[in-house]
């Protein structure tokens, strides 16, 4: 879907008291920028998610470890993962760390300790990180280090993304303006050793420290977690919030109004992001949303998105534009969920194909005509009476996303 | 891999005492044999397991309740599946029983009720079934029931399959020769519409009624439930075991030297036949063999297996001749079951890639030539010092994949 452009970022999303910068160090060979910092005047809140994969990479068990008394600082490399790289993996993601206190130390004043700054890497898993360069980069990102860095930071963290993915935020929260920027990196998970999704967050809004992991966690939930492209998971899939308070606002307490608004704000943020992704996917030629209604529970609505977004043989009824449901529901059968046949439908745009388990009469001319589209909507009824709900992205695989993924060599 | 066709099976392995045929109703287009019959001249012990799809088609619903008193009869159409047929379904599949049990009784005499008849179906979900050509069929294929009929109704249960599928074996057990044969569909479940496995075997050997479940249970968990080829369980899946007893050998009761005997070989055949299935895959290229052990169970090491076979971006290391073993990594560990990267190894034909979580040296032009045979081996430890183990097939994906599934019209 390379015809696709997001909209700018309006710069008036940027947030108080932050800096952004997206530098080249070298690590890719194409020279493009590959070294991505992020940095709060002050120590700021932060929550973030990690990858629960068995092999997360180093900067992801670095990451987990630091930041628990506040953050200053992300940094974030592209063309390496420094994944499956062992104890030395370690001590370079530590290391990268280091080097941007020092460098901060250097250039601001003031101190800033390794264990404030959150680290990420994206690339190539089981090749050690070429730490030298990196090293060598970080005092020129911090010297590049501006208010309106943000669109070279999103540049910096992409691996084959074909466009940046940024979105923002600006909203009155107790009649003080507050603001929240959001960038990413992910195309579709799609390239060889390069399937990581990162997210980086940053407001000026004031919150309560309990406050912003769950808001975190329910707006990845419904965002980055609810997109498929080939259904795998990363060795470093990392999301970040920091929260400064810079906008001077009184601190954001749970179960507020103020509260509620920064949760939508957020979810909003994540959500445009993940959808960049999908639309992102080399060789996908259709953005698919599945609505999932009638499950059990709102998490088997989810797991049974999940099956239908991961099925290959789904994907190739997107791919071929043939409304061909039975593969849907057999997809929906295996889910390992709740569902009931006899209460079971599912329709195309608002067209029944199946309902109470059982074909329905459709126009076929219409169906192929939605499925032509290069955005429809699959509703799915699970058919249990229950009141569990999901809604969930996925997209198709092509000949060129075969082409893409096998025939290129690292 | 269509080049590959499997070695004819000695008719000496058909069982005594079982005919079998293979018709044309007229369910495919092409006009190829699509209606099968498997008859002992006897009632039948048997054994069978089903698809847990919650889908599961209308004949899988009838069949589940049958032959609780013994079995004279497996009947299966090819062609439609009567899945998501709702009551007309079950009702067409019940029809299917009682033509054949009332065209058994008319031809050879005897009583044949429709509830000792097992009744499958493979094709396109969600259309009628043409209860008319089938029945208009039955007495035509009891007509043409044959001792040797075996090629015939292996034959008429193919799909999109590129050759017949079957494998027999014969054996003395206390003495007394026996014999086995079985019969298989499933072209990887690649083709639109037809994903379906089925299996029917039969023998002539007697056994206690309490082994022959177990038995079959055991050597689907190592076959059939043991390949991947895209990943989706059918609404269909069905395995039928039949035991008639005319060898005349002393039943063979659990726990003996007989009973080891008759579960090696019921393994051996289900495996070739398995083997067959992943051969055939429209646009596959290698049949790749996955050997998951240190595995806290076996089930933990078969989840691992399953999780790697189903990957659609190691697939396309397969498919690309990559040895990219970062994307086997990141499989195993979001596999859900536990892995520890400090104790994982990953070899490619006895070659290590990676172990203790870190890159091996390896000569990277012996892994490119070992990625180009048709087929090797993906030998991988868990790490967890566990004794579970799991052997699975699976296959990559190409162009031609893409091409058959999402281009084809129905």
């Amino acid at each position: 879907m390379a015809h696709w452009v997001p909209t700018p970022v309006d710069s008036s999303c940027y947030p108080q008291g932050f800096c952004a910068a997206g530098v080249t160090c070298g690590l890719k060979e194409s020279r493009r920028p590959d070294l991505a910092l992020v940095v709060s005047d002050t120590v700021s809140q932060s929550a973030a998610m990690f990858t629960r994969n068995c092999f997360a990479a180093a900067p992801v068990v670095v990451s987990r470890r630091h930041c628990q008394q506040g953050a200053r600082a992300i940094v974030a490399s592209s063309g390496n993962a420094n994944a499956c790289t062992g104890d030395q993996g370690e001590r370079d993601a530590l290391a990268m760390c280091q080097a941007v206190a020092q460098s901060l130390e250097a250039r601001q004043g003031g101190s800033c300790s390794a264990d404030q700054v959150y680290v990420c890497s994206t690339g190539v898993i089981g090749v050690p990180l070429p730490i030298e360069k990196i090293a060598a980069g970080i005092p020129l990102a911090v010297e590049a280090l501006s208010p309106a860095g943000w669109e070279d930071a999103a540049e910096a963290i992409q691996t084959t993304d074909a466009f940046r993915k940024m979105s923002g935020r600006r909203w009155l929260t107790n009649g003080t303006e507050v603001r929240l920027i959001g960038i990413a990196k992910g195309a579709g998970m799609i390239h060889p050793d390069m399937a990581t999704m990162l997210a980086f967050l940053a407001t000026d809004a004031a919150a309560e420290p309990s406050l912003l992991q769950g808001a975190l966690r329910s707006a990845v939930r419904d965002s980055f977690a609810s997109i498929s492209v080939d259904g795998d998971t990363s060795t470093n899939d990392t999301v970040i919030l920091l929260a400064n308070g810079r906008a001077g606002n009184a601190p954001i307490a749970p179960a507020t109004e103020a509260a509620d608004q920064l949760q939508a704000h957020l979810s909003d943020v994540c959500s445009e992001l993940a959808h960049m992704m999908v639309r992102d996917g080399e060789g996908a030629t259709k953005l698919v949303a599945l609505d999932i209604r009638g499950a059990r529970s709102d998490e088997e609505a989810r797991q049974a998105a999940r099956a239908v977004a991961k099925s290959v043989l789904v994907k190739m009824c997107f791919l071929g534009e043939d409304p061909n449901w039975g593969r849907i529901a057999a997809a929906l059968g295996a889910a390992g969920v709740d569902v009931r046949p006899e209460g079971c439908s599912i329709a195309f745009d608002g067209i029944e194909v199946m309902a109470g388990g059982c074909p329905q009469p459709a126009d076929q001319d219409r169906l192929v005509a939605i499925l032509k589209r290069p955005e429809f909507t699959v509703a799915i009824d699970l058919g249990t009476g229950g009141s569990g709900r999901a809604r969930f992205w996925t997209c198709d695989i092509s000949e060129e996303y075969v082409q893409f993924n096998a025939r290129y060599r690292t």
